[in-house]
């Protein structure tokens, strides 16, 4: 068990950081002849601006951030939130009486881009794979109405090119992330029991992290079953664990922002063979995958690795799409690990190794652990899990 | 303190609910001649699916559900999704291995709205205010080219008429979430002290709500200064609380899927003069809330009950833009007390009273309850704050 205490990192990120992060967008959009990008959803905004508050689980009203060709962000926002940007390194922050479901920001946004798109008449926003925008589809419309003579083009790949390669500072936010949730692993492993129900496990772990110094824990799932569990999406349930069950725990835990997101399992009472022998294969390809990690590999080469140890053991299959992805301000980030992928690892990538099969009907096994990629090959954010699937009795 | 422990009530919601919610679209559906409907936010799939899971969290693949004009509605997921339906009233399961960036899921929800739509050739989506949609905006536009002759219209008019009345069963979510977060208001008033930082007593409380029953708390926050605070939206920060110095907490509690939302005030040490003046304003304006949330008011009506208290008391002004809005599977839900709000109260509707006003330069009093309209006025969901404002020394 984890007996030192874990010390969070500092919060917050430095002005330098911030300078940076936006210089590298400015780069990319003179690279693409953008005048002018908008962000509608919270790690983008939070990236660039430093806001950073729970307010955005409140639907009602969309957030704007518009980063100009030169200079800092713009800020389009509720009134409600001005005050929040004194806390910011954002001067420009242009508000409106909200809500106000008639023109809920969008003159105003309007008016922001057109100031701001002089040259180009070219205008960035989050339109690609894994992005959404966060604001109302009939609003969206309207916008590129009213911008009938600027273009609209994808900046989501940029986007993804400039969050993907973590700062120290990220990646120390992540790792302690990272070390809480193994620490709640560890808890878990002296604390489970047999008869315990999934939920009542879950709630155990949730509360031990939140005592370790993880700011929230958006998720927390836990599947059972007897030698496997057929999925890794849901619960947890009020299913009490019996002898025979494995029990997979996965968690997203949050500190200032960043995720961990990795899983354990455990077996109950005792563990079939079949079961150690996919946990055993699973382990391996975890192996595999860490020695296939390092800068310019690419993500196929990962996947490669990791299902080539899977299929010797006999995988009927997985379900899950991919086999790990980035990881950071939010639970799932690009790229992922994915047959023939070709995105090339590059030193300050963190991401999530998650190797998993199908080893008998209905029932999976899957591992997941964080790393992060250095100069020579990555480095693992927490502890390693148990060598041996771990038993409670 | 409350002793008694808090029971939860039931998870989960009956098949014949989900049935009554599906009939209630389907009316709708044939008033504006809508063969079908797709939806692509967490609330909206849960409410007519029941399928609940965390991983939403993740926002790598999309996921559609759709609802035909008689018949259950279909589920078009990512395969990572199937086993989870098991747990659901749906039969129609229609899977893509995702993430497939070329193609993720959209010609599959383009053949199930085909297929469905052989009557009026017009589809419903959730266009409209406080909703976004949950799916790369390129793969929207993908989706109104392959559906070029059908019209789409907006569904999320109907959509909040429908969510803005609660079942008993939801009423019932939402009181537990209520009763949690009172019981944690109450655990700080007797745990706070001079010289805890914001960010401390947060997590005292969110660890109490989460031993009292809450599943999570996706929103908790805090803002303190001398005898007021500047914010309601930011927060917890690091800052230690001191004499003088009013604090607020304001959270939404989480219980199977049900959010509380609803705040208290705290006075540390001493509470200047304006301060007590400007707390029982605010709290006066409440009680004249609850006269007012009646069946057949209007959200104006509420508006102005309370406003009309704060303006006498010499509010210098309000930018939060409303003064409480719906709740339920959201912390915020339609519809808002605004000026002149002209949406009638039904009984069944859950809703907050949230008078909240600017007494001095950046120094701000708000209090927040929440309520259900009953048949003949209001109830609220939890005990009433404190008349007097509690002093912590």
């Amino acid at each position: 068990m984890t007996t030192l205490p874990l010390v969070a990192p500092a919060r917050g990120f430095t002005l330098a950081e911030y300078e940076y992060r936006t210089q590298q967008l400015q780069q990319h959009m003179r690279l693409k002849q953008i005048d002018a990008v908008f962000f509608t959803t919270e790690p983008e905004f939070r990236y660039f601006s430093g806001f950073k508050s729970q307010f955005w689980e409140s639907p009602t009203r969309p957030w704007f951030l518009v980063a100009p060709a030169e200079g800092k962000p713009i800020a389009v926002v509720p009134e409600i939130g001005v005050a929040g940007f004194d806390l910011t390194w954002i001067d420009d922050v242009r508000s409106w009486p909200s809500p106000r479901p008639e023109d809920d920001g969008i003159s105003l946004l309007a008016a922001t881009l057109v100031e701001v798109s002089t040259r180009y008449r070219r205008t960035g926003a989050m339109l690609g794979p894994e992005t959404s925008l966060r604001m109302p589809a009939a609003n969206f419309a309207m916008l590129q109405k009213v911008l009938a003579h600027h273009e609209l083009v994808d900046a989501s790949l940029m986007m993804r090119e400039i969050r993907s390669i973590k700062s120290l500072a990220e990646i120390d936010k992540i790792r302690f992330a990272c070390q809480v949730a193994a620490a709640g692993f560890d808890y878990l492993r002296h604390h489970l029991a047999i008869g315990m129900t999934e939920r009542q496990a879950c709630k155990a772990m949730h509360l031990e992290m939140l005592r370790l110094g993880a700011d929230n824990c958006p998720y927390l799932i836990s599947a059972s079953g007897q030698g496997g569990y057929d999925n890794i999406i849901m619960g947890p349930t009020d299913r009490a664990l019996v002898e025979g069950d494995v029990l997979i725990i996965d968690t997203g835990a949050n500190f200032d922002g960043y995720f961990s997101d990795f899983d354990r399992n455990y077996a109950f009472g005792y563990a079939a063979e079949d079961t150690v022998q996919a946990y055993d294969a699973v382990y391996a390809a975890t192996e595999a995958g860490l020695r296939a990690a390092a800068p310019g590999s690419t993500t196929g080469d990962v996947w490669q690795a990791m299902w080539s140890v899977l299929e010797k053991a006999g995988a009927l299959g997985n379900d899950v799409g991919r086999m790990g992805h980035g990881l950071g301000m939010q639970l799932t980030e690009w790229p992922s690990h994915v047959p023939n992928g070709d995105v090339v690892l590059k030193p300050g990538m963190v991401l999530t190794l998650e190797p998993g099969m199908a080893f008998a009907p209905n029932r999976m096994m899957v591992h997941e652990d964080n790393i992060v990629i250095t100069e020579t090959g990555c480095e693992l954010l927490h502890e390693r899990t148990w060598q041996q699937m771990p038993l409670i009795t």
